[in-house]
């Protein structure tokens, strides 16, 4: 019986539990995977603690109608830190709202938990950008699991599926497509539209934010780029470590001399090590029509792992916006659930 | 420390000793993966036997230069059946060479092996067609594992990443390109060719054999439908319950009329259930081109999932001809080694 503390419960953290009780008895039945959430605490909307158990359909019917836990019957003022540490849970699910910069709150959070002697699975890109060696190190040393799949392809399985599902083999190689607002955009403009018309469009539907720096400078990419490093290669980086053209300066002339030369231009994340030469970056190429990548259009995500035994395997999942929010983190515990279950 | 019993020491079996050879330190240190090979009996090479385990360089040098066992220091007369049951093994490589339609001798030899409580890893598709249910119950009652990563996509992962890295997600529809050699015609039909041009190339290359009726009237296909309807979705078939057809009767002319819709003739296997309608079948099907599958050429394999979480997740790999031999069987060796190592 797993004992869950949710840190952060907005559309994520609420989105977990929604899959987790919808699917309560079959993950019984087909995983051996039983829990209780002891501890939700969230910076803003209060904070619950109950060893036996929290009440989750009053709880979640209670942050419908009122946003905030303050008149939950669990009602706590304790801080944060302090319930993380609590021994009344054994999981700590970390997804608050981070700043990129400074990882925080997040790293303490996770830390907190990892030295407490917990799991913990997160979709937070802060901690992992900041952080992750010394979280990975800390977690080591506590015997237990820090999981973090949904940061690089949300919910599509990328970590996963490399540690799972390709076990045996090396990879010497991964390109992605693992921002889906740039490849949105690049998707319009091979449609006819200038950039700045593609990205308004972009914005218009959500794919991307007032200031879109971060995605169209290639900057979310790059602290994808930085866990693929670390955690496929081994190979701890700084973020700005991460050689990284955005798509800024894409023309619609350069889309039409790609398509002249039977290639489409894609924002490529690429991390690869070839006899020493070890490349990190994220810059837009040209890729050929043939390569399973350049089939890969709108605001949906992709990868293609270069491997000793199996040569090229590509998965291509629905990209951030298609995705049940909660599910990269279900995947995490399940993992975990087999582990140590 | 694993013990393992090589049942069939040929392509597949040897290929999957050399990986483990070379990657044992590797092994050893990521996965905590250590083995011996205590036993390899083989129907035409002969067998060899030693509970403290087999000198494997010398073994695969014997077979390298005598392409027998007669004259290894190790060399035993003892039926298959005895071996397999020899407590000096607790793992069983199934790669003989099987008879479709019976699955002998590679069911016996899988029901040997699970009774005496061993797992077993196999590529072979006989025992899945005609025994699956069976085995599966057989493994279940004696608390082992018996995997068969292979039969569907060769060495690409496609059961294990339906079971870890989809964990959690209702798996509601799989469409897949499971036969490389229709999937090679094809292509070859796009560019121009007719069919029987297309097939004499495949023939030429190896793709397809002599009698290519298993490949091109979809058998292959048809029992790799039958695995993923009794694995995926717990339904049990036979193979002749697959609605098949194959891509004999495809011409030029449907090749071009799929053309002008923005459309490509692909050899489908397909398994779904839709309120409780039931599909399982192999059927030349017009996949429009913005379909991932669309884009799938030559000998490769491909396989999308239509999930409840993730919407399409879709897995492109090598296909058959491109897979090191053994990586199948070692992905899934390796599976069994975290649940129960």
């Amino acid at each position: 019986m797993w004992k869950i503390c949710c840190v952060g419960f907005g559309n994520v953290g609420q989105g977990l539990v929604r899959i987790l009780e919808k699917k309560r008895d079959k993950l019984k039945e087909t995983e051996g995977f039983e829990y209780i959430v002891t501890s939700i605490a969230d910076p803003i909307k209060g904070s619950a603690h109950n060893p036996a158990g929290l009440d989750l359909t009053a709880t979640l019917k209670l942050l419908d109608e009122e946003g905030s836990l303050k008149n939950h019957p669990d009602a706590t003022e304790r801080e944060t830190l302090d319930i993380i540490a609590d021994p009344a849970s054994d999981l700590v699910v970390e997804a608050t709202i981070t700043n990129l910069e400074t990882g925080e709150p997040g790293v303490s959070h996770i830390k907190q938990a990892l030295a407490s002697g917990k799991h913990v699975v997160s979709t937070n890109k802060g901690p992992v950008s900041v952080a992750l060696p010394e979280l990975l190190d800390l977690a080591k040393a506590n015997g237990v699991s820090y999981m973090f799949e949904g940061v690089v392809l949300s919910g599509t399985p990328a970590m996963n599926l490399a540690r799972d599902a390709l076990a045996g083999c090396d990879i010497t190689r991964v390109q992605g497509i693992v921002n889906g607002t740039t490849n949105y955009i690049l998707s319009r403009m091979e449609d006819g539209m200038a950039y700045d018309e593609a990205l308004k469009k972009a914005q218009e539907l959500g794919y991307a934010e007032a200031d879109p720096t971060g995605d169209v400078e290639g900057w979310d990419a790059a602290v994808k780029v930085q866990v693929m490093a670390k955690v496929l290669m081994n190979r701890p980086l700084k973020v700005t470590e991460v050689d990284r053209t955005g798509i800024t300066a894409i023309t619609p002339a350069d889309i039409k001399k790609a398509s002249a030369a039977n290639a489409r231009i894609k924002l490529i994340a690429e991390v690869g090590e070839d006899n020493g030469k070890f490349t990190a970056r994220v810059t837009p190429m040209e890729m050929p029509l043939d390569h399973p990548l350049a089939g890969v259009m709108d605001a949906v995500n992709a990868l293609t792992f270069t491997t000793d035994h199996l040569g090229d395997v590509t998965i291509v999942g629905p990209g951030a916006g298609r995705v049940e929010t909660g599910q990269a983190l279900l995947t995490d515990i399940l993992a975990i659930n087999r582990k140590y279950g």
